[in-house]
């Protein structure tokens, strides 16, 4: 069975808790548009995509329960996090059908389709960069956990795979939450891609050995110019990819895209709780008085990203303007 | 009372047993030298000139247990880590005193005394690189517990704090083992030398925002170029370094530097055991079936070198041949 990050069921959203992975695979069931709130929150559900999808879910349960009107239940929902762009496009999407009298559960499930969609598109156009026997890089997890299903980094590795490719993915662990060592792994376990697990620091030796082909990651927000924030570390990788003149990509659907961000300037990076560092594997890790930073995000500038693998192709940084513009005089 | 790593006690070599920092300080007593290559092994006494003197006072017991001959000696205990070049350096200095007859006690204890004298240098030499109040990065734990005594890495920051200098350090978690968040966060509370803990993949991001004034580690083994292997991201590090035009700076005692190494690349890189990538604060973390790769080090070109912190002095990668030759010359 593949890999569903979350699903609508007898009104109700129902989601897998990723905290509880790969231990545990433990299924929420709501009605509450607050339970998703903290889902998001906690990253009980989590990856721009998959949010995104949940924030669209969360203004129908919203609306359902009448509680909060749509503009009070996009605020609820679109204080979680800050900084994946998605999360305000399925949040917006089914405010404008709940403001305009249509119906919220069908904008939200348009929107799921569109997002899964546009990962099988990721999938398809990304292939053909992973044909042969590429050793892959990447870090946090940009699968199916993190946009319902297929997943954007991982789409165009699946779908080479299932073409006939071997691919061999190096999962960077992705400190503090460690997404790539619990998520990743679990689902290339999943599709059977080979892999191993490295610790964050050891990307850069394996660069530097020869070992790595290709980095290819996904993107919390995306700016016109092409910079974009991801999980913290993904500019580390970048600028170590760059070092080594390894061919760095981007996949995201357009719901990553934020027209209204010029450069990554004006992308908010969210500084989570200092806990995330001073403990790893649910221990205290450090003395009892140390503190700790805690950025999610960091942003790559777009001189690092080889191209951006899209629901539309394979564009190059600079082609991201254009794109977005072309888009916009569509709808 | 200042940290000190090991010392000479009633016929026995104590030290601290660094895995159980910052929990608990656990002093092991012992008077046999299978017990300080185990101690070597699983990382109980760890940093490269730390284990120079460990393996050296490990030759003093071997001697006096009588079950060994020197060379055997020498083998049992310099084949517990293959990457730091002064365990050897300690190793031979012992065994030359026992195979010409001289008092390897007495060796051992001059060994020790120069590596803490020499770290004091260091500390002296690269004070005036840390003068007003600079935000500094450091990776592992290049501290008193690396080094005996003083540290390397900390030891020019420890002396311009002394002076008067308001430094700020930016500790590394430094994944797998968390030397960073457990053993630097540790010295540092002991100095009351301000700090915060990130994880290894936030330097970048904190660079990028011009929050980095300087980078400082400190090393396992320096070849005559100046190419250096350090602990697994330190590489990382240095490319960002550059990128961002922030210096990056090695600080370590003559036994660190290998006349007999051209190039970084005969410098031999430990890959540890899987499962400390596979754990995190002792939880496995990954699927069952994962596999993880773990090289404790990584070589870092010299052109990434801003200079070497060195008893001698500050000096630039290019000048490190001609130092070790005058050295050579000297003895």
């Amino acid at each position: 069975m593949p890999v569903r990050a979350l699903w609508w069921e007898d009104g109700r959203l129902a989601f897998l808790d990723q905290r509880a992975l790969p231990g545990r695979v433990r299924i929420v069931r709501t009605r509450h548009a607050r339970t998703v709130a903290s889902a998001i929150r906690t990253l009980a559900v989590r990856g721009a995509p998959t949010i995104g999808v949940a924030g669209a879910y969360g203004m129908v349960l919203a609306q359902r329960e009448g509680r909060l009107g749509a503009k009070a239940a996009a605020r609820l929902l679109g204080s979680t996090r800050p900084t994946a762009h998605d999360l305000f496009v399925g949040i917006a999407t089914v405010q404008r059908a709940w403001e305009s009298g249509d119906d919220p559960l069908a904008a939200a499930n348009a929107y799921r389709d569109t997002v899964v969609e546009e990962c099988h598109r990721i999938g398809e156009a990304g292939a053909r960069l992973f044909r042969g026997s590429p050793k892959v890089l990447t870090h946090c997890n940009a699968g199916a956990l993190a946009t319902v299903e297929w997943g954007t980094a991982l789409a165009p590795i699946r779908v080479a795979a299932r073409r006939g490719a071997k691919p061999f993915v190096w999962v960077d662990e992705t400190r503090p939450l460690l997404q790539g060592s619990r998520l990743t792994a679990w689902e290339l376990e999943q599709e059977k891609i080979p892999y191993v697990v490295i610790a964050d620091n050891a990307a850069g030796h394996f660069m530097s050995r020869g070992e790595v082909d290709a980095v290819i990651v996904g993107a919390d927000r995306i700016a016109r110019n092409g910079d974009f924030a991801n999980k913290v570390g993904t500019y580390e990788k970048a600028v170590l990819a760059r070092e080594h003149r390894i061919p760095f990509y981007v996949a995201a659907p357009w719901s990553t895209f934020d027209p209204q961000a010029r450069t990554g300037a004006s992308i908010p990076v969210e500084e989570r709780d200092e806990e995330e560092v001073l403990r790893a594997g649910g221990t205290r890790v450090t003395p009892r008085k140390s503190r700790a930073r805690n950025p999610a995000f960091d942003v790559t500038p777009s001189r690092f990203v080889t191209a951006f693998i899209t629901p539309g192709g394979v564009i190059k940084p600079r082609a991201v303007a254009a794109a977005l513009r072309r888009r916009a005089g569509r709808t």
